[in-house]
């Protein structure tokens, strides 16, 4: 693993969103790249991750990049297709991250499962202890769950800088943008972003098309891939 | 492996249960993690156990960690899902915690099939070679058997620390929490925990239940994450 | 892996084309070689690519070789079959390749599925940021896509040396020639080489064939040698 | 792996018998360790062998287990399962052993095919390449044929020690007893250990069913150690 | 990997013929060990290879297997089953024997399909760069082809030694006895063995019928050896 910075911004909160249920973290992290202005300041090298970019409005996407909006101080890390098996590992860099940004905070956005078919609530779980006022209204703690992933390992591994994770209810694991909207909510009042929620809905549609379109691009790129090797010899 | 710990009450009893026929080990452990106070101490971090965290009453719960019970100076291990192939290393890592916490004991709670319907009876196993006067009417030394993981990775190890195993007799490899409650009434006759085993039959349905659901969540989530890598790019 | 040059052709540029969507890496790369004058500079050794070398007009084809045109000052990277899931660990040869040479700039030569049936377009995306006015009328930019394989990786891994990506849109994961008669179009205007062009497209035919040819040898090769496994003690 | 010895009892021949053919060497091993008195003097820790034990007649048995018979310097080896591909890494165990006690020989009881249903030969291959006089009328030299695992890797890796490798002929892959005890009235004549081989053959239904049972039970145990990846998490 | 060699016959051929196409490399080493008076001179370990030996004529056969020929100062690889994908490795190997022995020359044995249904001619590759006379009507330089394993790794491995590689065009990837006799011929030229090569043909057969016991042989071997590991554990 290697982590490449350009800029360290100081005591920025870092905001992680890796594809979980519903796709929560993704489309949450997709929506916030799209809505505040940001800067590529690193990337993540792993070589056990798919060997694969995104070009996105002729820019280059890396398989793990980060991201500084330095009007709110925020770092997003924003991934394309981080494979299989990788919690552990990715935990370890964004824990790394943390360390040389002396983050103020980890913002992990995740999804889990909801009993009931309405879904669109949000749930969090503080590292500090303490319930956010902020949140109040909004989501509740997390009393029980099981999390899987680059979130669960965050949480597993006793990482310094302080950590909230923000669950949003996904009502399958399909895409879910209504609940993304909802953790998007709750982002927004937790850190102060300000920003104008009203749209969120609507949007969702959108994003949820994008997604899909990504995905199937994704796995036809990955299929070729594949066959390739099966295919070819000259 | 990382082993990481709080605190290190010295000369305590180690008790490990890890899932096993009739998920006995499993089934005592989060009885005892229930009935007595404890206190989290400390984990083992091991890359090799999957990326999962269960949020419990609004706590994490880490993949294998460590509870202290100062009344009896006990060292509850909990492990959530070690997956497979991992006895060594988890036996290892046993083996370190006795060592630091210079540990009495290391009390191995485990299954064993059984060759009748019946089921019930109680088997022992002390590498002291002297048979413990408290077990006496309540549990047989183990003659014969054949005994995988953890339990047999740390029997098998000549581990300095003192082991007595524990061994139900389970009718099924289905979670048997009356084998269960079988082992908590030899574990408590033997350590001298004087806890109430009245209800511990009762409880059994309760907590096999409580298992089940735990095991479709556990389940579902696996999925989930398997599913994630075959169907997002984004 | 270990690099092997006998000459280091200073500022030179290196052009790489490996197996990819529509094979036009690879089309392209053969063309170059059948069209230009080259001396063969050096391999790559890498134990992870297959153990197959290819004998051509009674010259040996290692898996991954150098071969320098001193007129127009290239490199070509000529692959027979770099098996699977080695992008990173080719495009960190390549990156070492541009940096021994002190390379002018690294050109690749990539596929990209159409969204409509006609194809033939190419693209670029270019590490300089700045438009290459050689190319205006022959491709546009890359404005959305997804890349993998070594093109993917090169890009990824922010290699000091500057990079052209051009790609050509194949109308399927099948040889596709006349796309790759397109991209040689367009390397040809952007490098200068003042190849002619007129009889690209007829080729396009026999290279095909010659492709095919070479697939169904290196798949009966490759079979042979995994029966063998099976069916050979002595 | 970790080779830990108690004692050291120097000039000792070693007796090894791994499964194989016809289950010959375990066979074999397990009258030795029935009808000689033995003290455990050590075990082999090997991280690649299943984390599984036995426990007989009250006693743990380690998956690889030296035992020490004083009247004739004997050191059996004796393992449960050693499961797949380890032939070299046990191989090297054994030269290991027998460098440390500086050992006299080492006797491998190995099995091979019978051409005929009949079976019930014994044949033999010493590294001294002189014929032993003690095997004249009850084995053959081996002239052809291909031995595998632990025996087969011993004989290619050109130890130190003398070795004698004596082959039973067994009839099937099933368990044979009559031929391993074929292989014991060799052994018996070779070493000189005047063990009483008249109730050899009566007793070889009885080891037969004894074996049958333990494979049934180890088959079981590693059932229950695979289903419990899948179906538990707690 | 381990090279160990008893003696070093300076400025020796070496020839290697590793099972490949039509088994050519076997058969015309299996030839050359019957039919040349040969010492064993030294082995090669590598903990990749199936731990596998022969025993032919009371003589241990390890998998890989050194033997000299002092008249023709010729030196022998012999193979037993190198398992897949060892190609690199067992190139590497070869390439330090030809180091230690300061070797005048590597000569390799291998198969290629024949494009009709005839076979029978013989092709050549040779690193010197000149047409050898002795191999004038004979042979002829390998155009075109694709070369997997040993001798595929050798050609691209760019060894210091001069390498000669023949090609023997084989029918099928049958055992081909007549397209091994055909190599023999050639080899017989080049190296001035001077054999009687007019049997070759009459031998062919029953060549062919030895290899096809061993491979029955071999792959029984193998089965136990798998099947063992699921059936036993004692």
């Amino acid at each position: 693993m290697k982590l490449i910075l350009k800029k360290k911004p100081k005591g920025a909160r870092i905001i992680e969103g890796f594809p979980g249920f519903g796709l929560i973290g993704t489309i949450a992290t997709e929506f916030l790249m799209d809505h505040l202005e940001t800067e590529k300041i690193g990337i993540v090298e792993m070589d056990e991750i798919p060997a694969m970019i995104a070009i996105h409005q002729n820019k280059v996407i890396e398989p793990i990049s980060l991201h500084y909006n330095k009007k709110y101080n925020l770092v997003l890390i924003h991934a394309i297709n981080i494979g299989k098996d990788l919690g552990w590992k990715v935990a370890e860099a964004i824990s790394e991250i943390a360390t040389q940004l002396n983050a103020k905070e980890i913002i992990s956005l995740e999804g889990v499962g909801s009993p009931t078919a309405e879904g669109g609530r949000v749930f969090y779980y503080s590292t500090k202890g303490t319930a956010p006022k902020s949140l109040e209204g909004l989501a509740n703690p997390l009393m029980e769950g099981i999390i899987v992933g680059v979130t669960g390992a965050l949480l597993a591994k006793h990482v310094k800088t302080p950590i909230i994770a923000l669950f949003a209810e996904a009502r399958s694991n399909m895409p879910d943008s209504k609940a993304a909207a909802q953790i998007i909510k709750a982002l927004d009042a937790y850190t102060g972003l300000k920003m104008d929620t009203k749209p969120l809905l609507d949007q969702a549609v959108v994003f949820e098309k994008k997604l899909k379109g990504l995905v199937e691009k994704g796995q036809k790129a990955q299929q070729v891939q594949e066959d390739k090797h099966l295919s070819y010899v000259g």
